[in-house]
């Protein structure tokens, strides 16, 4: 079954200890349509401004990515600018020029409508809470935010975080939205919130998914995916977004979610990050094929499987 | 088949968010003999002063550790204070008295010589030397050291890891030893300096195996193992030494050293850290049955099982 991705699609300038790069298509929405497109259908709502060319868009056109949820309006594109050269684990951000997506209203295509599940990529909550009610046919709703909404706009997320059935950040988002250090306890107060299930993305450590009570009739008992170790991390740009567009859309291919789909899916969001990071920007996600994806899944598998 | 553990005993004064504790009995000796006497025969050889009292002794002969190896001498037992109020990953150490430990010379009892299977925990690692060089007809060495000793004495340490076969560390101390911020490359790194099989330890993230190329017969593949979250940290204190005992304890105690074994024993380590922490002190390494710690083993398998 499809899925609708809505959030940032950006030119990014990145710096790592691999090397340097100037104005690369990135942006949450495009490294989660790329890697959710090995799985299944994905229709992208974002904008982009006048310097958003026909090369650009063909990068999402050929791995058969719906564009037409893609508004140009007048202006330049979102540009990021960042480095990870002390700490591949976390940017330094160099410069933010919103540009167009500063005003970004996610206009919703008629023909989107029914798409039966739907990821709110990291934008202002208040975006995401109408997104969804937009939608009214959703079957799942996966969500992700960053410690600037935490932060800055409590109200407007909590509301989101009633509609959002998986919610995927990191373990620092996870405390700091809990207001919690401890991990387990943290994820059941953001249970609480809303969602049915909490992914926590662990970076190189991979990542572990909470479940509510009940949710998904599957019990609540968590379960944890790890990574792979990697001997050259490239660029990390992208990684966590690349993660919930395996994750999201493996679920979206399976139709049914049970635990067992939600497992193998955390897995699958794992082995899409690790490509990820193999390049830079997201020129390893564009020529991916799905028997090396599945090789790489058996990989996941044998790191900590027992017989 | 039993084991032999070389290194301190001593009395910790210890502050964590949940309480505080004065000169209880710890020391990385005593985590590792309780943890590993639930799967094997333990011998240890340590030095402690006239504070050592019977009770205290009791602790590991209850445990049917073998404890004709602990030396006493003239003088107090070696004696720690510290904190985690702020971070439970990371102790921030209040003071460090070595007392009699300052001249620990370990003395081999003739009757352990022939111990199969043998564990250096964290001492000076020219002492590690001596003790590994005293017993000829050992299978396995596993060894530890720390930042201090990767610092101060690296001619030393140098020495000692041609002679450990497996070496059990954390991530910091692992990159620390490779001047490799990359885990892969600073594991492969580390396994050319020696030991076999490295065990990097992520503490909440659990645990990875990396091999030597032909190591073992096994091949290369690292191996993982999750740690479960808890939702309270009582004290971190030991929880790396009863991970080493879980681990080496398991290993002796199959006698053959294969991937599945290795693979298991990795298991066996996490789960013993995980009770380890659960208590100030040793307390709930005294207590356990075989078949609370099986049944946490299920728990982490579990954890990350695919069908």
């Amino acid at each position: 079954m499809s899925i609708l991705v809505v959030g940032s699609v950006a030119f990014d300038t990145i710096a790592t200890p691999s090397g340097s790069v100037q104005d690369i298509l990135g942006g949450a929405a495009t490294y989660f349509s790329l890697a959710a497109s090995y799985f299944t259908d994905v229709r992208v709502v974002a904008v982009v401004g006048e310097d958003f060319l026909p090369q650009h868009e063909a990068v999402l056109t050929r791995r058969g990515v719906d564009t037409r949820g893609i508004e140009r309006a007048a202006g330049k594109t979102f540009r990021w600018g960042g480095q990870y050269l002390d700490n591949l684990n976390e940017a330094k951000t160099d410069f933010t020029d919103l540009n167009v997506f500063e005003k970004f209203q996610p206009r919703i295509p008629k023909e989107y409508l029914d798409t039966p599940f739907l990821f709110l990529a990291n934008i202002h909550p208040a975006l995401q809470t109408a997104v969804r009610l937009e939608m009214d046919g959703v079957k799942l709703t996966g969500g992700d935010t960053m410690n600037f909404w935490i932060k800055g706009t409590p109200k407007d997320l909590a509301a989101t975080l009633k509609l959002v059935n998986v919610l995927l950040i990191n373990d620092t988002e996870t405390k700091m939205l809990a207001a919690e250090k401890n991990l387990l306890r943290a994820a059941n107060k953001v249970l609480a919130m809303g969602p049915k299930a909490l992914v926590v993305k662990h970076g190189e450590y991979g990542a572990t998914i909470f479940f509510r009570e009940g949710a998904f009739g599957i019990g609540s008992h968590p379960f944890r995916a790890p990574a792979l170790p990697i001997d050259e991390v490239k660029d990390p740009t992208g990684a966590g977004d690349s993660f919930a567009g395996g994750f999201m859309g493996y679920i979206a291919s399976q139709g049914e979610i049970n635990r067992e789909v939600l497992k193998r899916a955390l897995f699958y969001g794992g082995v899409m990050g690790s490509f990820a990071v193999e390049r830079f920007g997201t020129e390893r996600l564009q020529n991916l094929t799905r028997g090396e994806i599945d090789a790489r899944f058996q990989v996941f598998r044998e790191l900590t499987h027992l017989e």
